[in-house]
């Protein structure tokens, strides 16, 4: 790969993969040259899904998608970014609260790593209300979850609450 | 009663029930034929008091109040409204905070149940900073809880807290 | 009519007439025994379309509509409230920045004639991004418009506009 | 230049261009190609400098960075971005109220142009406070603007007031 | 008075002041040793009383508060509070829409004068509403406007729309 | 000490004492006559540093500071703002999310003691980003805090996650 290549991050719990996170990656894949999905492995709360759960979800969903990766990752973001000689990190911006606290970790991360730019997408509108959390609540009293999530992620899900 | 008899769900957690709440119940009384004060026992979170308490104190709190019933629930909230045969989930709205979670909750809920609307009403403004964590919060350490609870509520608290 | 039909007035500018605002109406109208379609005529802004092509324009968008009117109405909405008997004020809610104009409108409403009760509701999340003012902005340099507005209102801003 | 090379629009009204405008191009110029400094001239406020005063501050701020050119356009920003070929455009994101406008913004052009992408950057927190309109507000009463833009738009501003 | 003596001005329009005003500065008069009331006379709005009017208003209205002054200034806010030897600025708050304006001018104020801090006090939550253009709107159509200001500025109010 | 001498709180967690708290105390000890950086006890979250741990970074950091104190207190402040006859409440406000909580958290202690006024004040904005979570996250997975707190702190941090 050429050093002039412009590699983008996507970092994230995933857990699981929504409709709103592939609407984000497609975005990004048309503006930088590789895309790499990566899943957060520290987060304080246990997880629905295992990293190899979730990381073969994303793999299924971004299926035919050119230049896209599916990694995990340790310790502090940047720390990962600056390894991978990433150029930005993508982030989807959907509601003001999404906001705030995006934009904090966008200004500590520039703090860790300044030559990385957090860029911002927009996923669809239609997709504005969704979040892994609700999914996750949804599918557990067995609500149709069709409209959120692939049927790869929507079978998983089954598996996991019966 | 007549099938055209319009009937609301106020869910909620009501752990305990504030005057907020019961500012929010009186507005609905006006607006529809029929409302159901409807708890959620599904939160994640340990609440302060059993469903029974909770109830009972809803009940207590709603006296006076014609065309008022009380009731809780399990799984998701639309299942039940749809069960219920309801026209409307009442929500309460005071800060911008409660709104992009409400918002949120409303898009999923619309998608789940299209036919039954998310209606927000504004408790009085002299409740705008009220909720359930902080009458929970200040009555632990025993402070003065008389302008945010009913009386009933108010020798609850105490009881729970000695 | 009964006194015990209740009304619900939805006032705004309608300078034109969005998708949105239909998306509200017919939610107002599941919930409403009659609604009133009311046309504020105290801007302090010139409005592109006259009180008269924005009644036209959403008469006609209303058409198929049960129960739906469309008036005007000149001075304090409160007063006009009050003159109509109605039960409550309906408004649409799609955003943060709509949210603080409109609480705020909504408790000085509530001051001026406390039985009448302000109703949020919220467009599909498809007319979140959608305002009258765009819509115009839009249509002025002739960019497409047939996803936000009736035909109706697009031969109207065509006519306008040329 | 080739097909592949990805062009992005940073669109504003630049009255004037501040450091903060400047950070948010220096960062777009590690993501992008090349960056075209958009000047919008359809603004319905009268602006404090001329399209051609604005274009050459800009000119003079962005002088040492490559790929970076200045243009000024009429009528919808889409249209202009489709006939320029460009892959996406670029929005300075500061605080809570850029954010719903921007957001606003950005679903209706991507209504309009669906394959160009509103990508967000945030320029640096030193930044957070300033704005265009903020800068000729102290600069009208003879305040100290040398940290918000540079010696050439200070010495603008100067003879502009005076 | 000793150079010791910590005096705080309140800058604003008070077009006409407000019960919310009102409530700010009894609570700014227990902070510190003198508050000076400054109506600001450069906005870009044309007002409805007339800057004689609105320091006549506010002095009628604070009048049984002791350390309290009304003056006007021209010019930016920074170099008058430089003048006077001001500690602090107050302002208040009272929604979000407030708080991000209020924040970036304080953002910056402190650029230009460093050692004059920004103080926010909230009004009593019954003024959550209250600004002074909805005074007025409810003042033109000769609504009621007791519980928003002094019975002196309601008189102001009905000659002034008579 | 007279009476007229007038006593701020500052309360917080302040686990650890980061560089955005110590320029709050900064302003705040040029508004009042004495400041009390009072810690909370009664967090329902464990905190990662003990009270006298945190009680001494605070007291190392302010070191240079009059009229500074530090205490740790339990039950309701306003209990203890009462108790140590404060005049008023000091609380940073830094981004939107911070506001909605601190309103609230102020209209509930204006309620319990009404004499004691909050008041609000902005860090520089260079920690607008900064809070005691974002430091102790990074500084678990050895990323470098020099810029958020003091060297004494850094020490602390290094010392607890080794």
């Amino acid at each position: 790969m050429s050093k002039n290549k412009k590699l983008a991050l996507y970092p994230g719990t995933f857990d699981p993969i929504t409709n709103g996170h592939l609407d984000v990656i497609q975005r990004a894949v048309n503006l930088f040259d590789r895309v790499i999905v990566a899943i957060t492995t520290n987060s304080s709360k246990a997880p629905l899904f295992s990293v190899n759960e979730r990381l073969e979800m994303i793999e299924n969903a971004s299926n035919g998608l050119d230049n896209v990766e599916v990694e995990s990752f340790q310790g502090l973001l940047m720390d990962y970014a600056v390894k991978k000689n990433a150029t930005a990190i993508i982030r989807g911006l959907r509601a003001v609260s999404d906001f705030e606290y995006e934009f904090q970790m966008a200004l500590v991360n520039r703090k860790l790593a300044n030559g990385i730019a957090t860029v911002f997408l927009m996923p669809h509108e239609k997709y504005t209300y969704l979040n892994s959390t609700i999914v996750r609540e949804v599918a557990k009293f067995d609500g149709d979850v069709s409209s959120f999530v692939t049927e790869y992620v929507q079978d998983k899900l089954k598996s996991k609450f019966n």
